[in-house]
């Protein structure tokens, strides 16, 4: 359906002409996410103000046309794609941090603040916020909130949900709602703010964020552990979680990651470990000492091949760089990425390792596996040719299996990436009728008339 | 409205005739709740499944009869109160810790649990479960989901809301859903945890909750703090936590409170103190003296005219005993309580305070507050003897001023109680017009016949 070029015409109005396109080279920059998928919307704008998001919102509404929030573009799940056309919404000009409140230990920011940015900015004040996707650079603390983004320092700090106090955000009808609360607690009707969070950008458009801080931690100390099997890596994992060191971070590499990750930055990491562990542990000066040491020896009793503690920050900094080039570096492996996000009760990775083994032995496909392993979540790889239609079949079968083994095992299709596109075809695995139902009426509630991001989640709205 | 016989007999026949009662005398006895006022409901039954629970909801649909879910009867806003009559749900059969996985740190627990049993519980393994509000005694997890309740650890650990990985529970349609993981981290579809968790039990019956588990901290200190005033007491707490201390509790007794705890424990309170902090620090054995030091002197440097550290776990339990009494011991000094449940950023507590002394003052009502200082989150009492209708009419401007103040802090007129029917006239004072309607749509979403406790959180539905 053609865009009526009178809600065009008045878009333009509301957020200025510098501030707005419906061309078609600037609407393809603007099409595509991380899924490395062409949608093309019919309109980009960029507002400036809840205000003219409010506006857009109803022009829409009069139009019938869908509305697409759009943050850094770095979504896994497609979040930010247009696939039924209408106006994606970047907030890239709404990125002022409002205030940091110390006394108080939160801030406001608005949802084009680059993640990173806001980490830096706190840090300076000697605060903390500990949601950090590996996209931190570049994604946005809007898309963080659609997405309810994770990280590695979950295992002790929790993701995002767990950081947002209130907000501000304008409903698929165009009104402005404020929700939650600025205080450390708040139970005044229906908890909207955490219902908003993870929502993937369905149920509102989210304009302001209220969210708490921590006292910085005084000190970080970072070690890596080599180990001869995933297997034994992922117990090891299991049994330090079971001891009650509470790290801040356990990541996990498997060979293929290390190899990758060594390839691009030439760091020194194990490239014949089967598995590496990169933990981090924070706190006191005084306590970090006897925790890293206390970690260095369970590890090594856990049957950690070599121990690694990181002398200075730039070695630490160096072994996160490794581990964030991993998910580019992917690519060198072959041209097409399928990419899953799945998690597990910590105590069932081994297992979900195994099975990983199984289907690289049964496909003979490419699969890297890397991630949290802390929370057992797993970032698995798929690395294919996509014009290799035995390659896809066999691909999307081996996904099928490990999502169906990843719910006997008690866990979950996705962790921290959204189902969007990608996984709304998978929905019904873990979800029931009747609770996709129920979420589909709450949808309805917010969105009676579907124009905000449709085609995502729900697997029936993407035929 | 007369319940229909049929529906009696139906009634009866699910749970059992053990289980089942119509007589007065019984009804009488699950008619009222914290907030001391009654409302019989029709009905009463003690389901021993969620199977039963959602017969018994199906048949009251069936009837159109109100259905209202309840715990310990411990709330103190009236979320357990039949209010347009119908059937009370009990739970406290269904009372079974399911599961303690000690190597993945989570618990899976049936509503009518009673939470200090269920902590004692978790603790025997080693284990820590933090919400803990004052009536852990007696109140039980179904109602804390329901109220999202807090207590004095929210400081450091959070709320109710921040332990709930998943749930299962009954829709006023009858049907049974799950809803969230078993798993640390977790974003397919919408998050129904957290959008029922604090909803009062008017969205579902909840009839098993996934709860998350932290190790159980190898050592506590606790050490209390006498002030002049209020006001030294209340720039203490933000300045402590400024100071990048974070004690796990921070509670406040203002000198009303003290007396009345000392008057009924005689443990050696002091009793001319303006007010009384008793904090928690907890951790490693080996940090927590120095954190209890670091507090002790921080607190003197604060104006603290006397600090002690209870020497023996039994001194510190006679503490917390003494906090615990002071709400039952509130009815010495008048026949009724008007009991409010505020919070205000931490660094605005000091106004608050002020403004309760201006009432104090303007009114010559009794008042006593004490509270978690660390969140922010005051109890408010205002004791008097309701038949006195000058007294009740000063009291409820009283309450009327302090919320308009509250809200003007950036605060919130409840931190854990919730809004039932004692706040629901005060709603739209906190929550806009558009929100409010927002919350009906879902309320409807969930319960498109209003059975499920209606009458509680929105204003116009108890008119």
């Amino acid at each position: 359906m053609e865009i009526n070029p009178d809600c065009l015409e008045q878009l333009e109005r509301i957020v200025g002409t510098p501030y707005f396109s419906a061309h078609r080279e600037d609407l393809v920059c603007y099409g595509y996410d991380a899924t490395a998928t062409l949608h093309v919307p019919d309109a980009v704008v960029f507002p400036s103000s809840a205000q003219q998001v409010s506006q857009i919102m109803k022009l829409a509404a009069a139009f019938r046309t869908p509305v697409i929030p759009r943050g850094g573009g770095s979504g896994m799940t497609g979040g930010a794609l247009a696939v039924k056309g209408g106006i994606v919404v970047v907030f890239n000009r709404m990125n002022r941090i409002v205030e940091i409140d110390q006394e108080n230990l939160i801030a406001r920011v608005q949802p084009g603040v680059i993640t990173a940015e806001f980490q830096n900015q706190v840090k300076r004040h000697g605060l903390f916020y500990p949601p950090d996707p590996s996209s931190a650079g570049f994604s946005t603390i809007g898309g963080n909130l659609a997405e309810c983004a994770g990280g590695p320092k979950a295992v002790k700090y929790g993701v995002t949900r767990d950081y947002v106090l209130g907000l501000e955000a304008v409903l698929p009808t165009g009104e402005i709602v404020k929700t939650g609360v600025r205080t450390a607690k708040g139970v005044v009707g229906y908890d909207l703010t955490r219902l908003i969070v993870g929502s993937e950008g369905t149920l509102v458009l989210i304009t302001e964020a209220t969210v708490k801080l921590l006292p910085l931690p005084e000190s970080v100390m970072t070690l890596t552990a080599a180990f001869a099997s995933m297997n034994a890596a992922a117990r090891a994992v299991s049994e330090i979680i079971r001891s009650h060191i509470v790290p801040r971070t356990i990541e996990f590499l498997d060979n293929a990651s290390i190899r990758l990750a060594e390839g691009y930055l030439h760091v020194g990491l194990p490239v014949d470990a089967g598995a590496l562990l990169i933990m981090e542990v924070d706190g006191k000066q005084k306590e970090i000492n006897g925790l890293a040491r206390a970690l260095e020896d369970l590890s090594r009793y856990l049957g950690a091949v070599s121990v690694t503690v990181a002398e200075t920050e730039e070695q630490a900094q160096q072994l996160w760089q490794a581990r964030k080039a991993i998910s580019p570096a992917l690519f060198k492996l072959a041209p097409h990425k399928i990419n899953e996000d799945i998690v597990v009760p910590r105590s069932r990775v081994p297992d979900l390792v195994a099975k990983i083994d199984d289907l690289r032995r049964q496909t003979g496909l490419t699969m890297v596996a890397f991630g949290h392993a802390g929370d057992g979540n797993i970032h698995f790889n798929i690395m294919l040719d996509k014009s290799d239609q035995t390659a896809l079949e066999k691909a999307n079968r081996a996904v099928d299996a490990l999502f169906d083994y990843t719910l006997v095992l008690g866990g979950t299709i996705s962790g921290e990436h959204g189902v969007g596109i990608t996984k709304a075809p998978y929905l019904r695995k873990e979800i029931s009728g009747e609770a996709i139902s129920l979420m589909q009426r709450i949808k309805q509630a917010f969105d009676p008339l579907g124009l905000l991001n449709p085609g995502k989640i729900f697997p029936e709205s993407i035929e």
